[in-house]
């Protein structure tokens, strides 16, 4: 598979604005990796150095460039990111087929409903009874999907993910390897000196178009349903509590916790190892810096951070404060002592 | 199945305050989405809005609730959201039942210690040489039993969990799904410019009623064992690491890290996101609030908070202050200023 | 298996410093534990009151030792844990035992390349097509190699573990049960209102003698390759993000993530709960302390604390001085009191 420098700037809907093309394009590098017969892009000003020495072939850069080094042809367009992402799944088309079939090694249920010609089922998948499976799902090796879950239309359950008795997914959810969905719920009554479980006989809902990132955990409602929306997509390592709700579009990113009934409005985006606590509402369009600790309800169309949250830029000036802190009290000490000085004369 | 009023009376212990029935009672749900044929409770002042509007069919109360609108039939208990789980119970017993039998595709090595009419075993299970599995123990799909592990009776290990060689598991030990026993301790000795492993030849007990959540890790020791203690329940996502000794009826939430070789007593509860460095003691009925860091030991019977790890009303102190500490470092300067005036005058 | 008191000092290179064997040693244990056909070791000074009443029949101990109550020999060693470490892998070598061959229950593609006689293989695992594997590996029950993974020899891949197609692995790679390579990383482009996945074409690399804890998540590079130098040991729940280039024994401690396109230099050491921001450099041999967040580049040879991280002798007077500051606030409003009172005389 190669790529002339019409089909790039075709797909990408770019312009050339300098150097020529000297031959096709077939791989894909960074700038500092390209060479002649790659694609590259400038995404992100921290590698401007690196883009004025590249070696590649075909650089996607943004409007604002105006330097252009002699080498390789230059193609404006306006998200670079985005527009390599387009040659990318050009060039790697191949890479991932979807092939229709149930491996032999495979355990599915007698009763489950599912077309086996239209969905990829593979090595020691298990499928238990009463499951539903939507065409152009594939399963891969060793997932396991329990009793009576519904799998939409065009998902993609990765290897060794579990999907629990009764969840249900919508159409084109990915779950990568590991990803747990359904897990019971962390419910407990202390009653006579010890933790009584609480049954949770609630479900998972993955909305449409919702991505579960590799050895998440999603449990399950204690009755009703832990709801992920339409578009959210959740990184890898988080863990989502019982009866959370989260809207749709947000992302959730690593070892981010979300506690049992909690919900999050649409467009919210989470940063890593974030810690929300139970039975909070955070409204949409809300952003939450790394590592924020949110213990209180949170206003939408807002950047939070800190333990606990606040709005970042109060957050920033304290974090300023604190590090100028050990000089304060020392000049705290000196004025005080001058006024004590003065007041005894 | 169906629950009449009295039924649910006679199994919460609970009497009518208010209201009548005018049905019986087949669902479960939160009281902003009950109808008149669910049960619903309020266990937590902050759905009180919810519960003044509920449409549900039966409500479990607290004694201390003096209004019933219209409508639902409330019955009065001592804690409403146990109640709750006693009435979820009964309605959906029939949802997880114990069948017996091992799956033609499960994997069970030839010398395992095991009545075959007594525990179910799924689809793709491994049981390795020299395991042991007691009598009501149920082992879901793609779980792997390592060698000579002994399980104790009416556990349930859920799918792709792991239980390495040698671990020991108690009686009613649940694994949710993904939860890895046994990995190898982090244990390496800096030796000619790299880190050589150290053998870790111990095991992990799991004394009896232990709960695991899912995609949790507990290292084995790395010689002896790391115990988590009767009645102890893990979250989604902890990591406890070689040697640990967690003592009896403790809480460990999502996210949280015990390094290897710390202790804890019993009844204490550890937070989401905590993290505690290893050779430290925790005594009991410490509670640490979520994102603690630990770095020294610490005293039964209190509250900790904060990085590191403080009683919890001298963080919230300190806290409260730092958010203060800019306005200080103005006051302070404008004082300064001031005190040098009357100085030079 | 038992040893003498003559093949222990041989095995450690120490010399008897006081005390008699009585016996031969079987069993390894901490002092505490220790009875008199143990082998015991003093490694670290927080447990000198176990030392002084061991009942360990033999006990290694560091040069500067000097009281040695009766009952044990002690046998005077340069590194006590390293020396007790090779007395662990002699009596525990038979624990785990190499044998190859490939279960009947595993499924390996027909054009995998492997010599059956030199590999071992267990139950249910899957191996699919294009997959390369090296003599002395070892994969372990349910564990699944994607397409055209290649993996190198004495390696060991623990149960449930998932590497995903195309990535490789040097030699003598450990992989802990559950954890996962070559997961997609998270890149979505925002267009139309909604997250478009970034399609994730590279691949993950492990040089050799790389371990990889329990339920650890590493993502593939968008393009390109996420590498994980040789030697460095990860341990569990970490989460390493797209293209994260990491250099040669470095050490990565639980529950942190790094995120995209960040490199390590060589011996860096990150501890529990770290979080490292994307495209970010840390510098060779800089360790960074549990529970630091990192917002910028690092220099090598130094030690950092706090979020956002700063030398840690810095953090550690600013955390000082945080829990004196409500002291400070009213000893500066009475300092301005007596101030105001003095200006109004």
């Amino acid at each position: 598979m190669e790529l002339s420098l019409e089909e790039v700037t075709k797909l990408t809907g770019g312009r050339v604005v300098a150097g020529e093309s000297k031959n096709g394009y077939r791989g894909l590098a960074a700038l500092n990796e390209a060479t002649a017969n790659d694609v590259s892009f400038l995404g992100n000003e921290k590698y401007y150095d690196d883009y004025l020495r590249t070696n590649a072939g075909l650089v996607l850069v943004p409007s604002k460039v105006k330097e252009f080094p002699e080498g390789p042809v230059y193609v404006e367009v306006e998200n670079p990111s985005y527009a390599f992402g387009l040659v990318v799944k050009k060039l790697s088309a191949k890479m991932r087929s979807f092939k229709p079939g149930v491996h032999p090694t495979a355990y599915v249920a007698e009763d489950v409903r599912y077309n086996p010609e239209k969905v990829s089922i593979k090595a020691n998948v298990v499928v238990e009874s009463g499951a539903v499976i939507g065409d152009g799902t594939e399963i891969q090796a060793g997932a396991v999907i329990g009793e009576y879950a519904k799998i939409g239309k065009d998902c993609l359950i990765y290897s060794n993910a579990t999907i629990r008795e009764y969840c249900e997914l919508g159409d084109r959810v990915i779950m990568q390897p590991g990803s747990v969905i359904g897990s019971d719920g962390y419910g407990y009554e202390f009653v006579d000196g010890a933790h009584q479980k609480v049954d949770q006989v609630g479900i998972v809902v993955l909305e449409n178009d919702v991505e579960v990132g590799a050895n998440t955990t999603i449990d399950r409602a204690r009755f009703g349903k832990t709801v992920i929306g339409e578009g959210t997509k959740i990184d890898n390592l988080v863990q989502i509590g019982h009866n959370v709700v989260i809207g749709k579009h947000c992302l959730v990113i690593a070892l981010t916790g979300v506690a049992g009934s909690s919900s999050l409005g649409n467009y919210v985006t989470v940063a890593a190892q974030v810690g929300i606590a139970g039975h909070l509402h955070i409204a949409d369009k809300a952003t939450l810096m790394a590592r924020t600790g949110v213990m209180k309800d949170l206003e939408g169309d807002q950047i939070y951070w800190g333990n606990p949250a606040r709005p970042a830029k109060d957050q920033l000036r304290s974090i300023a404060a604190l590090a100028r802190l050990p000089k304060l009290m020392s000049d705290f000490r000196s004025l005080k002592k001058k006024v004590e000085e003065t007041e005894s004369e």
